[in-house]
């Protein structure tokens, strides 16, 4: 059995690790590690786990870095930016869920920073070069051998999923790509603030960061690095009233030429090898995907205007965080990249 | 007093209709028509009306056409198309919910039903030409004289606010307009099928009619009537759990050199005299239109594409239907257009 | 025209007062009061009162004691205990929805704050004599000539309303009475803390301070006043996935010889001059009463057990808060009781 | 590999099925069977399953009787009572979702069958006295060498497990419980009507067939045969707005000399063995139970009144439903009670 040491375990991040790992029959839980709630038993925080995990939570200083395969941080930016150089000195493979290693340029690193809001400087900028972008379906070869990924972040997952195939066919007949996301709140973490209580939530839907949200910057990097000249994307998010979910619906110019049938032909050959990716030609619903790893994509031509549009779904908690994140795990340990993934949508 | 027959009463549209008039000082009800619930008192129906309204409900064979000012069809597509020339033998006014009379030419009236999979001939196309196409923004004076107006959809309402400024001011830079809607589930009604039931539709989101949505129609026809040349929209509509609610985000490109101060400027000298249009710089939630007849819309540029954003926000039941038939009765019968439907919206 | 002072006003309680006193034809807002938001104008705070109130809110140093009517104190508990005392040394009448001013002795007044986890000993002793319970069905009186009135609690009102009838026709069978109630989450609060969060409530139902609710008290003290003898409640409150609404059904032994006919005669009978008060045949649903300042109740006798059981259903924002608070203040400024109030339900 | 066949396949009972026999090791479907949607595979129906389950689904007339180690019947109620005899007839056990075969007097069925409104004379009367009880926690050893089993109604089971240890401890000091039960709406089905509805369901709580409710009888009869001495429920079920859940709060009286930590002591001795019973003494959270098998169970007593106050909860869809089927079908077949069910709650 492989041991994994989780870093911000008792967040809605580590608890999808947790959720996963009990079901994965080649990974077990070394050590789970937090700052809020150490002292308590995993089980006391998350009652529904008592009887399938009890360990305690242990703080960082109390790390136990003997024996351990892999590391998920799963902590706010910023967080675990320098931890993260103690378990890369010991040779231990981290997969990080924040964005402080999804980008190798520090001017990358601090656009992205901007956009959030945060400080700009990067505290561990030695190792961004090293850091591989944590998107198995592009990546697989490169996460296989890395010690340090960056999970990519989840409305960057589905969209970069959804645009991918389009973007490498080099049908795009403008720079310009429009997405627009909703997400569930969930996405925003367990202590997220009044902006998200309930009555403010509940029967509400709004746009927010218009063009200006973070993950942008990967997703451009992606699909330009794939092959896209200086794609620009134009994206909106939005909070819908759903625990989990996104939904990216892109609106792409492209050449002519090219009807439905031919770029479902495209993206089922693209996808052909990728076991979470799934192409439709029906309306993806999110309950389609909910607590699944699956990525469920449609792509149709619009007659009357000629653009493509794609249709992307993914449950935000599992292909757009820890199950992506086991995913990537699966790839560097050397098991098959479905292990303990390979379950249907929790529905309804 | 004015005195209002409303057929279709009992759906989610006639209750709309019936709470506006209830505090409304000049229009009071003359009868309440519907075939389903016909010879209970509403308020049986209804139970939250009781002691407000408990008026009978009467079939369509039991109408009394003696001494009615308005008279309103909240009746689906097609139920009213022929009783409504009842009315008009009479030279009583009519507003209708349906997309019956929202069309000028036979052949748009077709495309209408066909994308809605309706029979596509219209029983009283001598009508039609008579009409006058409810949105009170801007057709108020057409509306003032009319004998049919139909109400615009929910939907469409949303767009075309959005849009009209732009369009008119001739700052478009392509024929295709973008336009990403989101929408609770009243929208469709109060009975309206198994793919609405509760746990269908709770915690999920799903696209639907993608480029098809019956709507595209009217819009594209009061924007080209508005001075776009061969505009042309694509439409991806959404349902998202909520109750009430639309929001939709557009995507236009605009002729250089526009700011979002210019085309804030812009859109409030378009509507400064539009009681029912907030202009805001702050990103719009569906909560804040909830129960009013308000529309809010945020335009604004953005700089790394150039695209000019308008996000618009609508309660489907209010603006998008009884509140914006009721806009539209006000300027018929000599009302100031504000009487009845000058409340904030119901929060949280 | 009356003028009202709101202390608290950026709280869900002061926006719920603020709401109706706009619709009240006799009352007008004179100034807004709350530390949080001091200094913008409270349409900033919430968007969708624009161009229907956009008062600035002051700091409660910067009250302004000249020409009120009456002040609401919209505050948490013994937030503002003390300086209510500088309104009543002004004469100026004031209502307060926190648990400060609902009990006359000191003593019911530390169990209720124990029960509630706070500080026990109250900072304006002097005052709790002269202080009035704020629930009009029971105190009309009472009311009409108090200085300081204490709003009933949200369960309390829905509680008391539904046991009244019962306990002062002298038909208890038993001491011991059974109040199961659930609550949406707007109860708690603007800023209730994590425990809120939208994840953490949506899709989810659970019990909480099992019959040691604060509510308890009040409950208890009103029956007993009203003939109960030693009544006791066990109260069980639950948090339900609702804005709004309370529902609570309750279970009574009573004596032998009363079947569901004769107990609706008597509750009716009893709430006939309420106009708030309904009594129905049917079940209640909370979606009857969203908005509205109505108190639905349903008594029946189950033939099985002989025991009665009274389902009640109120909006706990308006006739569980802020609405409550209007009809006490129509009492005190000489109003009809309904004033303001006589809205129906917000459906759906 | 032992073979189920699901009749009633499309349904959310029959879906649950699906998804626990997915992930057991010891059990495949043979057969899918339905009147709904035959001809299809169920992956069309449920577009989630698609590369987990793609199984035709086939109509009753199709059912091939060879090979089958188990049979479901997921159907509404009277809908399979004359076809499981031909299951019945073949030697093949029967576990039904139903009511039909959950009594063993036609007396009972009666009462059951009136409480929902139905036709009340049974069409397989013979096999009614060797049908067994589907509740494994009280049955397990009938369970273990039936050939028919009445799996218990949701509500049922929730109450049941609730109150079994006190009625058999001989602790009762009346005959009559309350229990008052909140359901998420899924327990409805899948095409459950009108009232159903979203907008109908969203943002509204409300009691139903108060005190008549058809769980009553099931759950009277084997508390009674458990030692019980002529108890009765008074039941009052609530629709709260949640897809999943059911909470039972139950309220007894018992005689003097009880506390919280003997009753709990009390609690935890009777469920030891019961891999499915949590004891705890902190208040459930329907969302703890969410997709797992778990029945979660509070005892405490009251001082104030000397009641003792059970709450329970569990997933309407799993251990209300199909997880308590897998779970007789594990005694039945013998695997280990828990093969396929060991999983943690879906949280968040």
């Amino acid at each position: 059995m492989k041991k994994a040491t989780i870093v911000g375990a008792t967040g809605f991040g580590g608890l999808g690790l947790i959720e996963i790992i009990l079901r994965h029959p080649g990974l077990e839980i070394k050590q789970l590690v937090a700052r809020k709630d150490a002292g308590r038993p995993v089980s006391d925080v998350y009652p529904h786990l008592k009887g399938f995990c009890d360990l305690p939570v242990y703080t960082p200083e109390e790390i136990d870095y003997s024996g351990i395969d892999i590391a998920f941080f799963s902590t706010p930016d910023r967080a675990g930016m320098t931890l993260i150089t103690e378990f890369h000195k010991r040779n231990i493979p981290v997969i990080d869920f924040s964005g402080d290693f999804r980008f190798r340029t520090l001017e990358d690193y601090a656009v992205y920073a901007r956009n959030k809001g945060m400080e700009d400087t990067h505290l561990s900028a030695e190792l961004l070069p090293k850091a591989v972008y944590g998107l198995p379906e592009k990546y697989a070869d490169e996460i296989r051998k890395a010690k340090i990924v960056g999970n990519s972040g989840c409305f960057a997952i589905c969209m970069t999923l959804g645009l991918l195939p389009a973007v490498e066919a080099g049908i795009l007949g403008s720079e310009t790509i429009v997405c627009d996301g909703k997400t569930g709140v969930s996405g925003a973490g367990k202590s997220s603030g009044e902006a998200n209580l309930y009555p403010q939530r509940h029967e509400n839907v709004n746009t927010y960061r218009e063009g200006k949200h973070q993950h942008l910057v990967e997703v451009e990097n992606i699909l330009n690095r794939a092959g896209g000249k200086n794609v620009r994307i134009l994206f909106v998010p939005q909070i819908v009233p759903l625990n989990r979910g996104i939904l990216v619906t892109s609106y792409l110019d492209i050449k002519k030429g090219h009807d439905t049938a031919a770029i479902l032909k495209l993206y089922r050959e693209y996808y052909r090898a990728k076991p979470f990716v799934a192409i439709t030609d029906r309306s993806p619903n999110t309950a389609e995907v909910r607590g699944s790893n699956r990525c469920l994509i449609r792509p149709l031509v619009d007659e009357r205007t000629g653009k493509l549009l794609v249709i992307s779904a993914i449950d935000n908690l599992v292909k757009g965080q820890a199950g992506n994140a086991i995913q990537c795990a699966n790839l560097m340990l050397g098991f098959d990249e479905t292990t303990g993934l390979a379950i249907p949508a929790f529905y309804p």
